[in-house]
């Protein structure tokens, strides 16, 4: 577990320390040094008294009674036997092991990273690595690479599950004026993974002293409930979280037998679980940094923007950005609109973008931006287009946003485009701790990324009507693979999901009895083949015997079917919820109209399970074909709380019967009273 | 016109030259001294002898007798007089003026551009501005702005409607190392504009001397027509033309009878223009420079890539969003990918990406690149991610990148990350004339759009079997507004657009005899209003008579329904062709799916008349209802080459009937031998 030692330790040895600083062993070894480490450090080198003035002893034996920190940077081999020795004998409870050569490469390997793990795990200590760039924490700066970033306890917490990608998105990030308070590079996570790390933040938070700030960058989510837990708890706490998944796992490529499966890739699982947490993701380097400088800037509290700019160009592309990712640029009429072009020269625009013209001072630019902050209610952040023609300095206009950033109550955001011509300027608004957006297009989209992320769901799990102890039972009494029509019907009865009132045939009486029962129109099913409208085993709509004794004939002559469903006819516009268990995520739930809006046009929206009534309704509202729920010109909607109660009904069954691996209602039949299933598939595996 | 004196000047004056270089009349002399032009250069200025050691007349009659290029830098009112003097007197035919306070102020201001534009026209000369920045060709550096780019034939050619934008774009070029032929800011265009500077760079291009990189930015299309001749013609050409429009009409807004109306904004207008000049929008400064990087590099051939790096997290986002936006990076296999796997250190990957591995050595890198080049047919270009963890310097990589980025056939293109770290490094690629990617998603990005964006369409208009003069005396003897249905039928039926059989009742015995001519079953639709379905005014599938008299008494109860019209009932699947007049455009062409297809979802592609049948197709294939065009599982498609010509033949009925501002085919019925149109509406204006 992450503890004190590894992230502020009294005293470290570098095992493997060099005055080769073009190997690991002397880079790290000289980044501590760079970065004042006010501790006690060592070098543990046998063939050294001295490395880079730092003193070496040649044996572990040599170092003093305690060390809480070590800095493995040695042959793969040689990593096992140091680390036991230094846990057993010099109180060692923290190891960063840089070495390469381990589960990573070779079977060996692996068995030797199994021995390191397991000799940490002894003395209960921390292990990050190994095959890693190290850690950095505002105590010293324990990476071999280059960049170093600036340190500062408000700065982005960073944790990455490679190293490489590390550095260069710390390429990306110190340019900007990004700092970080923390970074860990997990390796191999042989103990400590990335989970783990969010888990520590998450544990150790103190309001108004750790940092705000978490960045992810994760090419394998080993175990996503810890993630979600975390993550969205931090959230909660006041956090914000931007992070990068890349790739899509080999899971989503396999065939699968419905339709859910096919659609719901293992990338959604991914999708569904960031929003979940409320976590923005990011697709690439230079997003995932524009968007932490976003987070360096205090919140916004609503969607309404005003720019304010002295260039029209830059500010038409900034509206197009904002009001094309769904955040507003209101129009700015009445008093509002004549008291800023009070303080405006003649010929400016007071309307939204404001323009003060080429020839607006920096007084004027402050009245506006002081105005916007004090004066209207309904623009929750500014933004502020100003740069150089290079006719004058504008060291004034620069030295006002700043002053007015300072004070606003609302966030103000700075583009200073001229960062060549006026890149002296532009450096003395850094200097002030700003962090400047050179490009309004790329702000835009990474404050519209922002926006469109939800706040993390509620926790509580919804079970009002939900028999979990029916569930339960009659999955463990089940088959592996799909359920027959009656085993569906009880679990989805169980859920209290409403389902049609049909029954089984196998014989023309039972047929006959059945159909006066339930009353006619009816709909006839074979049961068999899964794909049943290919084998020509659907009929809907019958309205007499003698058409459903026909049917009836017909059906049972084809391969595999042995009995019918039979079922009263409903009428209505068709939905569809299905879900897929993607491993280790649990269930990715999917939602929409049925037919062909699923399986032509996919315009399905999908969250994980469980899910609230806030998750389901948002699912609902996402998808294109929202419209005809809602009701169209003439035409009748369909009852959205019934569906929202539906989706959240199947989820909470799912969570408590993981061993469904894939399920689809489809059709479900649905008016503006009633939604009832008709039809669904249910395959369970044993667990 | 844009000639000579206007971009390849030997003899120049600038009108207000001044020692204050915050002035626009000082910085340009200062740009144009530092620019090192080599004719005459001269200042008028009544008040100096000399200015910033430039000699300066303080009339006009005491300049030489031939002055090429005025530049004109004083206050608008002073203008014209010695716009006049210049032409009149020395021989002057090219004038550049930066100042303000014309069009863009005042009535006044209006008045005086309108006299500067005809003292230019009346000698047949060149006027660039008012309102502008000025103009920088390789003879002469003539913008009052910073940063002034660096010149070179081979650069970049840039056209810009706004002064203050293409200042920034400059900012966000300059430092990818981009280099520029020519750069056009047009202002008030009060003479030439954006349009007609296309036009030179068309009839001026000569083959291996012009530069084939051309940007623009535009904010208002004032001649769609000629925008789309000359940019098409520079692409076809050889060019490649990088553009944004920012900013959407008012016109778009305006509300409209028809569906089609109401979905073709303004801006679909623009989005199909480029789309068929072949020109690749983009939405932000940072998007066009970045594409007008990729423009320096040969063209891709093909859609396959190879990504090259020793760092697997980049080579993962770059796959991601590369795959996403439409190129391949084809799994390597078989001889191939033993081949590389050769070349590599043991734990290397030949797949794709190919990782050598942070091991891996500049002469392992070369021989990737190069056996990617000269053995692998099916990759048509390379990537390669290649950056510093700050061991060692990267110098030996970059040198070979350079060398074989010089020699390679296919076109290879650097992501160099480490553009802190390894800053010298970088500076010594980016010396020999490279242009770096730092970021590997944004240049995904750019390569993505470039690969989306189609080539110029033909400009032959299809006529076959179009009666056009039928068309036009049509036209011209309809009145305005939506037009009745035999007159409907006439225009489709000289455009070869097959119509339903039908006919128009006004009394009971008319309706009788019509339906036996058309045979059951039939469908009856109110003729006057303008939404039948919404008053009841439309019945489908009539059968028997009795059933179709008692449906016509009650339309003719319906109010304004004076007659109905009878129709032979069409079966099978609903699309829907749509137009709407765009004023300078043109047509801009919908079509899709109908019914809810095209009300609820709003999946319609478009593009502007005249449509060639590749556009026409392609508009087809990109809806997201093509699959049931095209068939689905178990289901009939549609007539996919029949649905083409249609549109086709409708975008060159409109091509000759621009008063037509409105047109709507809605429904066509449509089954997989035949497309027939069911219903239509047209509104026409007088010209």
């Amino acid at each position: 577990m992450i503890n004190e030692s590894l992230l502020n330790p009294q005293s470290i040895v570098v095992v493997g320390g060099s005055d080769d600083t073009s190997k690991p062993g002397g880079k790290i070894l000289k980044n501590i040094l760079d970065g004042h480490f006010n501790g006690k450090l060592f070098v543990l080198n046998p063939k050294k008294d001295k490395v880079q003035g730092v003193p070496s002893c040649q044996s572990v034996a040599e170092l003093p009674e305690t060390i809480d920190l070590a800095i493995v940077a040695i042959s793969a081999v040689h990593t096992v036997p140091v680390v036991k020795e230094l846990a057993q004998t010099k109180n060692t409870r923290a190891f960063i092991v840089i070495s390469a050569g381990f589960s990573e490469e070779t079977q060996e390997g692996a068995q030797l990273e199994e021995e390191l793990k397991n000799a940490v795990n002894e003395v209960n200590g921390a292990l990050i690595g190994p095959n890693c760039i190290g850690v950095l924490t505002p105590t010293y700066s324990g990476i071999f690479t280059s960049p170093v970033p600036k340190l500062d306890p408000s700065g982005c917490d960073f944790v990455s599950g490679s190293g490489s990608t590390a550095v260069f998105i710390l390429e990306s990030a110190l340019p900007k004026g990004l700092t970080f308070s923390s970074l860990i590079t997990v390796g191999n996570s042989a103990q400590l993974g990335i989970e783990e790390v969010l888990e520590y933040w998450d544990n150790s938070y103190i309001p108004g002293k750790s940092s705000d700030i978490k960045l992810i960058y994760v090419e394998n989510i080993k175990d996503p409930d810890k993630l979600l837990k975390h993550a969205s708890s931090l959230i909660r706490k006041g956090c914000r979280i931007a992070a990068i998944k890349s790739g899509v796992t080999d899971a989503g490529q396999r065939a699968t037998a419905s339709h859910t499966g096919a659609m719901a890739s293992a990338d959604s699982a991914v999708e569904a679980l960031f929003r979940k947490a409320g976590i923005v993701r990011c697709f690439g380097r230079e997003e995932l940094t524009t968007v932490a400088s976003v987070f360096n800037y205090p919140k916004l509290k609503g969607k309404n923007l005003a720019i304010i700019t002295h260039a029209g160009g830059a500010g038409v592309m900034l509206t197009d950005a904002l009001a094309g990712g769904g955040l507003n640029i209101p129009a700015i009429e009445g008093q509002a609109h004549d008291d800023i072009l009070n303080i405006l020269n003649p010929g400016s625009s007071a309307s939204n973008p404001i323009d003060i013209l080429a020839t607006g001072t920096a007084q004027q630019l402050g009245d506006v931006i002081e105005y916007c902050d004090t004066q209207m209610d309904d623009i929750h952040g500014m933004i502020v287009i100003f740069g150089s023609t290079g006719l004058s300095r504008v060291f004034d206009a620069y030295e006002t946003i700043h002053k007015k950033m300072s004070r606003c109550k609302k966030p103000v955001f700075p583009i200073l485009p001229s960062i060549s011509s006026a890149h002296e300027e532009v450096d003395f608004f850094l200097s002030h701790g700003h962090i400047n957006f050179p490009d309004e297009v790329v702000l835009a989209r990474a404050l519209t990324s922002i926006h469109q992320t939800p706040h993390p769901a509620d926790e509580e799990i919804y079970k009002e009507g939900i028999d979990i102890q029916a569930i339960r039972s009659t999955i463990e009494e089940a088959p592996e693979g799909f359920l027959d029509p009656a085993t569906n019907n009880e679990l989805l009865e169980a859920a209290g999901i409403p389902i049609v009132e049909e029954g089984i045939a196998t014989s023309k009486k039972e047929l006959t009895t059945l159909a006066k029962s339930l009353g006619y129109p009816l709909a006839v099913k074979v049961i068999g083949p899964v794909h049943k409208s290919d084998v020509g085993g659907v009929t809907l709509n019958i309205k007499s015997e003698t058409h459903l004794i026909s049917e009836y004939r017909r059906m049972r002559k084809i391969k595999g079917v042995k009995s019918v469903l039979v079922q009263k006819m409903q009428t209505g516009t068709e939905l569809f919820i299905g879900a897929k268990y993607e491993p280790k995520f649990g269930h990715v739930v999917l939602c929409g109209l049925g037919g062909i809006f699923v399986e032509t046009l996919g315009d399905t929206s999908y969250g994980l399970a469980p899910l609230t009534f806030d998750e389901a309704r948002s699912m609902v509202r996402s998808l294109k074909a929202y419209p005809v729920i809602k009701g169209t010109r003439g035409k009748e909607g369909i009852n959205e709380d019934k569906y929202v109660e539906i989706i959240v009904r199947l989820s909470t069954l799912l969570r408590y019967a993981t061993e469904i691996k894939e399920i689809d209602l489809n059709p479900l039949i649905g008016n503006k009273d009633e939604i009832i299933a008709v039809d669904g598939r249910i395959r369970i595996e044993a667990p």
